[in-house]
């Protein structure tokens, strides 16, 4: 189901700068009871990155009129929203009048076993690594040809996510996910500076964890720091947190704080998706 | 006029790949007297950068005769070719079975003033940096967010070009152009190794050089290497070889081995367009 602009639509303008050049964001929502979860912290991060790429910020309550539209009458959905620069001509020069594409569209919601979030799921490195450029770093942009690499990978259901580096050997991110880990009773997640995504759900936990007396640490991170951890694990806005039990040779148990982290995680969705 | 796989189209599923993340690459080819030009070093380019980004080389003897269809009856214009990894579910995971998109597709030829290729342009130094990575280093692939941020630095007809560095301070090239300059009847390219576009008419100057006894010399150069050029001039499909006359506060002369290029270069097209 695809809202282009407003209108029920199949295909887009090949003009598209979407298309072009990559020339544009998105953002990927949980969708639970009719309601699009986060929404408001989504758009917000949509309007921020819209601002560093130069894109007219797009018309939030119009956005999250079309966003609750779709979502209507769906328990459990993922909904994509793609804005881009719009269509224009040949060459990266930006038209003199933008006017930006908004995309959304509703799709299933995976069917990850629920062993993944209990029991946490196997991930690798990547040899493919984050090119380093803090223009670009934080936004959830269209510009994703390293992410696609380094999902190409691997093609066993046997790990669920793989780790990347950047060119200056730190751990940044999955794929499709963020990355925290535990040592001492301390969280730490990697600095989002030079490359990678600001994930909504990594400063949701973030912000869960300052509210609960845990120390969160945003620092540089190498795979020694990894591989000795007490607890890692994932988040991103579909598969929420996913504990690692298995990094390459490295196992690691569920711990105390990511369990709770879960807890309170849930706890936030329910009250977010009004169902608690 | 737009050709997608093989059918006169307007528009593209959403779900191809090349929107939903930058994931193909594509050729820009002038069109002279029906004919593109260099066609078959284009389509050597995105054989090899298919390979790279692992999509499926496409067919190019159809890419050919669908090229030469699109050209016919033009006196001039640009071809765009591009080639993404075609349509697929959510998620960065590439489908078992990629059926790559492509779409050919016809613009006017730019009206620019003939002064630009007889005395030069005026260019600058963009803020925007180049990303490092390897990974893609070369390859002319749907992930321009730089290249359009980089162009939107300036907004007066005055400049025609600006030059781009990496993070490491070296130049690498123009938005849309390579670079080459002249130091001591030496011509010098940047490496393009860590970020950056292998143009062909890039590659067929150095071919040209080579064959007219003209040292090149393929290196790391920065702004003050390039500010104490003797001559300097940028290429591309559609411009050609444009001297250099300003960069920022510098003046050059259009030099006598850039304009010995800029004649072997016109002698090879007129070859190429069946012209000469």
């Amino acid at each position: 189901m695809y809202l282009l602009n407003g209108e029920s639509k199949q295909t887009l303008a090949f003009s598209d700068r979407g298309f072009q050049y990559g020339d544009g964001l998105f953002e990927t929502i949980e969708v639970k009871n009719s309601t699009p979860l986060f929404l408001e912290q989504h758009l917000h991060r949509l309007q921020k990155d819209c601002r560093r790429l130069l894109i007219p910020a797009p018309d939030l309550t119009l956005l999250k009129k079309e966003a609750y539209q779709l979502a209507q009458g769906s328990d459990t959905a993922v909904l994509k929203l793609i804005i881009t620069r719009g269509t224009g001509g040949r060459g990266y020069r930006q038209p003199d009048t933008i006017h930006p594409t908004r995309l959304l569209s509703l799709h299933p919601f995976p069917q990850y076993p629920a062993d993944f979030f209990h029991s946490g799921i196997t991930a690798c490195f990547c040899h493919t690594r984050l090119g380093l450029n803090p223009a670009l770093a934080g936004i959830k942009h269209l510009n994703r040809l390293e992410q696609v690499l380094a999902r190409a990978e691997w093609n066993t259901p046997d790990i669920q996510e793989g780790i990347m580096l950047d060119f200056k050997d730190h751990i940044i991110e999955g794929t499709m996910s963020n990355i925290f880990l535990v040592k001492d009773q301390v969280l730490y997640t990697p600095l989002i500076e030079q490359s990678g995504v600001e994930g909504i759900i990594k400063n949701i936990i973030i912000s869960l964890a300052n509210k609960n007396d845990i120390q969160v640490i945003k620092n540089k991170i190498n795979k020694e720091h990894m591989l000795s951890a007490d607890e890692l694990f994932l988040t991103n806005s579909i598969i929420g947190i996913w504990p690692i039990k298995q990094l390459e040779t490295q196992s690691y148990k569920i711990g105390k704080l990511t369990k709770t982290l879960q807890s309170l995680f849930l706890d936030l969705k329910h009250k977010e998706s009004h169902v608690c």
